[in-house]
């Protein structure tokens, strides 16, 4: 077990350059890693969606060899441990202009693993909705973009212990997450979570629950949500790559029956990853 | 002189920690300031600025006489130099979550004065307009924040030197800002700028021009602008706290013939701030 939780460029650093384009703009990437016995959950999905966001923003991928490495290396003797990767254009360039041969910085570290009490994933969360908007940009839609101001804004309405999570929306209203999670709902045995391509973020285990749904013959539908429309389900579920996923008991106040659909996904999905 | 060309929380280091929330959220804000012989011009506009910023993003503001003496200290002994400040919301907090009582981290750094053509401050400049749109979302709107990527990703789409600008628009297609100016424009003798309650930055020199404007009894307008409206306009003029004012000479490819308002703003301008 080593002592070592980040590593910068490849070396046992805690600092970055603070002409870094990350702190200045935002401009770069993350991925949070969910690691059990030092085997990074999704991997693969989780590579691919950086690679994804590499090319969205025009910025050099690292090589999923190296980042496993460094995963590896800094999960060692943990049964469970959060990893975060983020991956910014570097330091360079005139303003905004990005340098034309960007030198990318990687940054890779491990956090504790989050201990949420365990009747949320047994019994279920609260969950509130947030006044905190969501601007519209199908440019950055979908890719975990370092730009995360509004979910920060929207989880600082709440410090209230017992609510779990709060659910944003656009502008127009429409549903389209948690500040840290994907949400789904069942209206009559269909169901539905929102689609993506005007905000919002494209979770590796959003699409996980997809593909178990649509494995068990469960008819799915990435649609626009209101409010009404999450509020009005049969069932609502949460879901990220640390807390596989959620029921959501309770919405700003109201009570929310269990239901088989959210049940079974998440069972199914727990017993997948012993998250 | 001295050497040192950055402070972080008062110390000449050029590190930060890799735990800050600007990088890995955007969490803070920034001003860009143009120094002239060691006075930091519009000074008390760039601090209010930043204290509003902070005050609604909820983080405490840095002193000004603490400010103050970072960049006196740092542009020393440059008859012109450019001084960015930047403040986050410091490390800590469990994932968007901000700690409850944060502890900013301040950076004060100084870079070369940007030597632009000295035609584009005499002639004017070309300018084009970009695809990537801003996100509309008024909890943002107005302050300098550092969720940047929209900004990068506009400035990106041009390399030709000879383009001074791009112009955004937000998703309705309102012109909105260059990539790092104000716009404004002359329609019939009344000054027109883009209102800014749903994104944007207020730039210090955007208020500036206003102020002039109104003082020389020009009539101001500060409202929705499409981009026909910009081009369209019998003058066009850009503005920061660098460049001070620019005219547009030719935007996307087209003429735009030099106008009295612009002309006489842009003098006023120079008059006060040789920048």
């Amino acid at each position: 077990m080593t002592d070592v939780d980040m590593l910068i460029d490849g070396e046992a650093v805690s600092q970055v350059p603070a002409t870094d384009r990350g702190l200045h703009y935002g401009d770069g990437l993350f991925e949070t890693i969910a690691v059990l016995d030092g085997q990074p959950v999704l991997w693969p999905e989780h590579h691919a969606r950086l690679v994804d966001g590499c090319a969205r923003l025009g910025l050099p991928a690292p090589a999923a060899d190296i980042l496993e490495a460094e995963i590896g290396a800094l999960s060692r003797g943990h049964a469970r441990a959060v990893v975060k990767v983020v991956v910014t254009r570097g330091s360079g360039g005139r303003g905004y202009a990005p340098p034309p041969e960007p030198v990318p910085m990687r940054l890779v570290a491990r956090y504790p693993w989050p201990e949420y009490p365990t009747e949320w994933l047994e019994q279920g969360v609260r969950v509130r909705t947030c006044r905190t908007r969501l601007g519209c940009n199908p440019a950055l839609a979908g890719i975990k973009h370092l730009n995360r101001l509004e979910h920060v804004l929207a989880r600082a309405e709440w410090d209230d212990p017992d609510i779990a999570e709060g659910l944003m929306c656009d502008s127009a209203g429409n549903v389209i997450e948690g500040t840290m999670s994907n949400v789904f709902c069942v209206h009559g045995g269909v169901l539905r979570t929102p689609q993506l391509s005007r905000c919002g973020v494209a979770g590796i285990m959003r699409a996980q629950l997809l593909q178990f749904a649509e494995a068990a013959g469960v008819v799915v539908e990435q649609t626009d949500l209101s409010l009404a429309a999450i509020a009005g389900a049969d069932e609502v579920l949460l879901c990220n790559s640390l807390i596989g996923a959620w029921r959501v008991r309770e919405l700003d106040g109201r009570s929310l029956a269990p239901g088989p659909v959210a049940q079974a996904l998440a069972e199914r999905l727990r017993a997948r990853w012993p998250l």
